[in-house]
């Protein structure tokens, strides 16, 4: 191949956009990695104009480590991939966008980390970070569970063992429920105790209360029972809803995300014995998704 | 007396502020009703200055009602009561405020429903209404149980009740719980279902949720094993809260708040033949806290 064919050439652009970060993967049209980029916050829930910034951003990084100018964006075929586009008007106002690339293929960070966790084939994730949910695509069929956020569900989340921890500290200093170990792990992880911890925590966001996650499955496997019982709700339902995930017997199943190790203690052994380990991220995803749609012989 | 002595006597106002109005009426020394005001919004957690200019309003309209002149401003001891200021430092805040009258004896919102309750006697409430608590004052010793908000408590309240009703579908439409009339009752109070569910009501506020609330209970009387699960539940918390409060020994105890009623059919006869009608309105148990504070003999 010259290299005037290379130049001529199709590449492929992985964009994997949630709450916090946004990150870009560039490849070849044979595959090769040629760059990657890191920008910020890409969830069109939290900022339409931000979001779009920093996939933009994280575009620009890309083209630029591979030692591409910034007019090559012009045969960037792109896979975007972002949390909140689950709701259909973000999907549609995201997808309205006057993007730079060559085509624009906009899909949920979940298919894209499915796609990623199968190397582009079949297959079921379930996601226990600050939130949870779960995804499967089977057959030309998907499914989602869950991802309903931090204040209607989430459940077995980071986020919702902090909460739950919290009202259960509340309980206890009111004298409803037995005193917790979570009384001492919220005053470690936020500094305050009694009606403090409402005045501090009343109008927090997700990540505070995901922050304390760790401390109560500590206090659990410690054998506090507040603990254990909050524990316990959070795995049965994350097993319920892998349950419901592997009725669409996907051939691969893995679990992803930062509490997706320390989760997997309380699931049930029979769900815990399905899990593969991820074979790929998200943006890797992304850009299968984009080849796929794009459909484009590269000559 | 003489009109001249009628114009030098002090005045009591009782303000009961909250998180959407804020009431006032305005006695004279001898107890007998001179005036009323309703102006706006008065929590400050949601707003210190609102607040303050709530109050001032309201004060103002009495004065106004009374056909008194603003300049009798200075003879008004002024008892107010707010939600919110259970946090000491919003307590702080507004005490510290240059208000217009003679005195300010500053309570929570929950403290004047006692004595107003009670005649300004010893006694307890709970309230079940968009949020929930308790407060008992009995031989000097109060005692406030609850009333940690919407995200972090108020259990068994009218928000309470919507958040979980929603939580409920949202599981039933993912199929890890059984289909409730609930959803049925969501499409008719917001219109939505599925995803727009949890694009519509993410980010919306505790009175947006308390909606659904009596909708939540009539399911749970035509037997929807969904929301009698979530009623019982909060029936049971409002149980316990109901208990702690009588180990205080009150010799009244009070149910106020817009659940009241609803909330009753489904807490325990034990509790429920303890409620007795509350006497007089929380404005008037401010006038009560202010005299008994302010100490000054009339002449």
């Amino acid at each position: 191949m010259s290299m005037a064919a290379v130049k001529d050439e199709l590449l492929y652009l992985g964009i994997d956009g949630g709450g916090s970060k946004c990150r870009s993967s560039l490849v070849s049209a044979s595959g090769e990695v040629l760059g990657v980029g890191l920008s910020g916050p890409a969830n069109p829930l939290h900022g339409m104009s931000r979001a779009l910034n920093s996939i933009d951003d994280a575009a620009r990084q890309a083209l630029s480590d591979a030692g591409l100018k910034q007019g090559d964006m012009q045969r960037v075929v792109a896979g975007v991939a972002l949390a909140g586009v689950n709701l259909p008007s973000l999907f549609a106002a995201v997808n309205d966008w006057r993007h730079p690339f060559a085509q624009m293929h906009l899909m949920t960070d979940l298919h894209a980390a499915c796609l990623g966790a199968h190397h582009g084939e079949d297959g079921a994730v379930m996601v226990i970070g600050t939130g949870s949910c779960g995804f499967a695509s089977v057959e030309g069929r998907s499914c989602l569970l869950g991802g309903h956020g931090f204040l209607l569900g989430d459940k077995g989340s980071g986020a919702w063992l902090g909460l739950r921890g919290i009202k259960a500290v509340l309980l206890a200093e009111d004298g409803l429920a037995p005193a917790t170990r979570l009384s001492e792990a919220v005053m470690e992880t936020y500094g305050v105790s009694g009606l403090d911890i409402v005045q501090k925590l009343s109008h927090s966001a997700s990540s505070d209360f995901g922050r304390l996650a760790s401390l109560v499955l500590q206090a659990a496997d410690r054998g506090d029972a507040a603990a254990l019982e909050i524990v316990r709700e959070g795995a049965a339902y994350l097993d319920a809803l892998a349950r419901k995930l592997l009725l669409e017997k996907p051939p691969r199943f893995s679990v992803i995300g930062g509490l997706s190790g320390l989760m997997q203690q309380w699931m049930s052994a029979e769900i815990v014995a399905r899990i593969e380990p991820p074979l790929g991220q998200p943006e890797i995803g992304a850009i299968h998704y984009a080849r796929e749609q794009s459909l484009v012989t590269v000559e």
